[in-house]
């Protein structure tokens, strides 16, 4: 009935999240509010984890990619499972600092890095800085030169695969803002220039094909790609790169419609390729980093609105008005993108009721959706969305001066705590002179 | 050359805002940051005072559409020039009451406001509730009458015209999530609904057709419409509508291609619009109220980044890599929004380029143009992006956990000084458990 099995219904015909009453925690907390489930965060991170371990003989490290939700809770739960992240600002790598995170997993990554943020992750000691262009790598090399140090560099390659949910494309030329192209030798000479350079440490490649991917076969196609490259650099530069990083990608469930492998096969393929095609080369298996963000927290997250009220437009759509909107999640008016909702305190009754949930922002595209099935809701009803787990709390703005909702967990032991504090107008004029 | 007189090229070759070197003010301030011209902005705000001047006798008010830019200093520069404001949330609310701006002259706005919202509206005075559906009018009349006093409200009407720049329909049918449709009775019924609860006072109608109009026909033609309603009103109930809200969507220019109306012009064909049609249903005219957002600080506003990078994909296009993005101008990423921009540094050079200017978040969608002729761009280079003065700001996030860059304003006397802070990376984790 629901997407993932920490969603059911209690007793009272309330929606519940890891055993607890939704409707109760709208009560407690107040609306708009995110709620997430730790068990299935830690089920996904070690699903990938037992993946690696099972298919590849466990020569490779998960890293969370945390602009997908990022606070210092996550990077406890990530630094607590012994997995790897990602960060891609000063920012995150801030938040990830302030948690003692182990700075030797964290790979930092980022198209147009300011000197600031390179100087941060060398000065903090950064495992894996992931390097986009030539003026990043000359930079790179110039600060590790002037504090004495090896800057470990891994290379963003494009592929030339490019995948998206149902489709991929293998392609000569790439039109993208990240990394260095493969098919047309840039890769390849950023490679000599590391290792021209001394001051940089390369240490593997990086390539990342796209984003909410269903199926394996794009994934394995680039592993090998990428294994060949490896091969090109061995055979002409005499230089072995012993790490693979192949970034995340791996799609979720939003809707019933949505049909991901689960992750495990990703991995199982993906492991596969990897060996067969390094076997074929006679290249040595290289360490492996997949970069899950996702996957990781987007089907652990719901957001519940109060209704405000329910507007029928005779013959052409029943709106129901909620207390947040894209201030919140910005992902409908920005993809389009399609989401599952039901009315928290009556989910055990029928959708009987086809909405559009709009939000209170003063701007005709801020809906959450349109054409979807809902329980009949009026005014004071609960709402809750599904998979907002990911990108909705990261993507969230002030935008009409609304302030951001807090962030619940539902611990492993089924207790609820605050993991991000809802912010109060006078959060909204802190800044203000 | 530049779309608005306050920017001009001093002797350096560098752009200047109101004869401030902008690439003084991005190493001053660092970047990314907003400028904007308080010269400007008071003289988009005069411009409409004046047109009602002199085109209406004076019977109006000028008030802020305050979404479009929301912080304390905007509020101080609307309070200094006479005009009121418009809000759509608490937070704008409480953000104008911390600057002591006179409650009577604020229209409190939103298809979806909260209890607590419509309290405070009532508890701070707020001059006129604009009511958007008979849920909210239910809870005005109640809290209302809880508090032993009558709020003031007007109705936020859909006339049944639809604009967006350079088009207009006039349907019977309105797919919106805002108000009450006119064609259908709805509104009628809204105002009956007011006329029999004591704690309502019904003020004036409100109605807003579109955004980025370039045209006063169909401001003229909702005017029209509109009076056509107060006749009915008058008519058929005996209550005479004393204050009309013709709402803002006026446009600006964003690029070279934009052309919009003078202010003035729109005020002088919507004002004799109006002014006909009471004299010829014989109602008198009533007093006026325009929401300008935009147009008031659109044009007054540029953001300046700093230039990582330069990614030349040949065949395909040049990206200039900065350090900014859709994190602080989510306008590209959601509406494919043209804006000019140029080398800040290099202002007299010929743009003899076209790139794509690209941001710095974890997206392929992260742009602020595509194909914008450029001056030939170089790492260190500081851009400048034209028109950002609304919806930039105020729609900007901490995705990617980028801190919110400051706001400086160009001071009527020419000197630069911070309105809002630039967000800290201890600002980012401050909510954080």
């Amino acid at each position: 009935m629901f997407l993932y099995d920490c969603y059911g219904i209690n007793d009272n015909g309330n929606l519940t999240i890891d055993g607890v009453d939704t409707a109760m925690l709208a009560q407690k907390y107040s609306t708009p509010l995110y709620v997430m489930s730790e068990s299935l965060i830690r089920e996904n991170i070690r699903s990938y984890k037992n993946a690696i371990e099972r298919f590849y003989n466990s020569n490779g490290l998960v890293c969370y990619a945390s602009k997908a939700f990022s606070c210092k809770e996550i990077y406890r739960i990530c630094k607590d499972e012994g997995i790897g992240i990602d960060v891609v600002s000063g920012g995150e790598l801030y938040t990830a600092l302030s948690v003692d995170f182990d700075t030797d997993k964290i790979c930092f990554h980022g198209n147009s890095k300011s000197i600031a943020e390179i100087t941060l992750a060398i000065d903090s000691g950064v495992g894996r800085i992931v390097a986009d262009n030539l003026t990043e790598l000359e930079n790179i090399d110039r600060i590790a030169l002037e504090k004495g140090v090896t800057a470990n560099v891994m290379l963003r390659v494009k592929p030339g695969i490019d995948a998206h949910t149902h489709d991929f494309i293998k392609t000569g030329k790439i039109d993208s803002k990240f990394g260095f192209a493969l098919p047309n030798g840039e890769a390849f000479e950023a490679v000599k220039f590391c290792l021209e350079h001394n001051n940089i440490k390369l240490v593997g490649l990086h390539c990342h094909i796209g984003s909410q991917i269903f199926d394996s076969q794009p994934f394995e196609l680039a592993a090998e790609v990428m294994v060949q490259f490896i091969k090109k650099i061995s055979d002409e530069l005499s230089y072995d790169i012993k790490e693979l990083n192949l970034g995340g990608g791996f799609g979720i469930k939003y809707t019933q419609n949505d049909d991901p492998k689960p992750y495990v096969e990703y991995m199982e393929g993906v492991s596969r390729a990897l060996i067969a095609e390094c076997e074929k080369l006679s290249v040595a298996t290289p360490y492996i980093i997949v970069e899950p963000g996702r996957s990781i927290v987007g089907a652990a997250g719901i957001t519940l609105y109060s209704v405000s009220a329910v507007k029928s437009i005779p013959d052409i759509c029943n709106y129901v008005l909620v207390d947040g909107g894209m201030c919140d999640n910005p992902r409908y008016a920005l993809y389009q993108s399609e989401y599952e909702a039901c009315v928290a305190n009556k989910a055990a009754q029928e959708k009987t009721e086809k909405v559009t949930i709009a939000g209170k922002c003063c701007e005709g595209g801020d809906k959450i959706g349109e054409n979807m099935p809902l329980q009949k809701a009026e005014s004071g009803d609960i709402i809750a969305v599904f998979s907002t787990g990911a990108y909705n709390y990261s993507m969230s703005s002030n935008y009409n001066r609304n302030p951001r909702p807090a962030v619940v967990m539902i611990s492993s032991n089924g207790l609820d705590k605050v993991i991000v504090k809802g912010e109060t107008y006078e959060d909204l004029i802190r800044n203000d002179i």
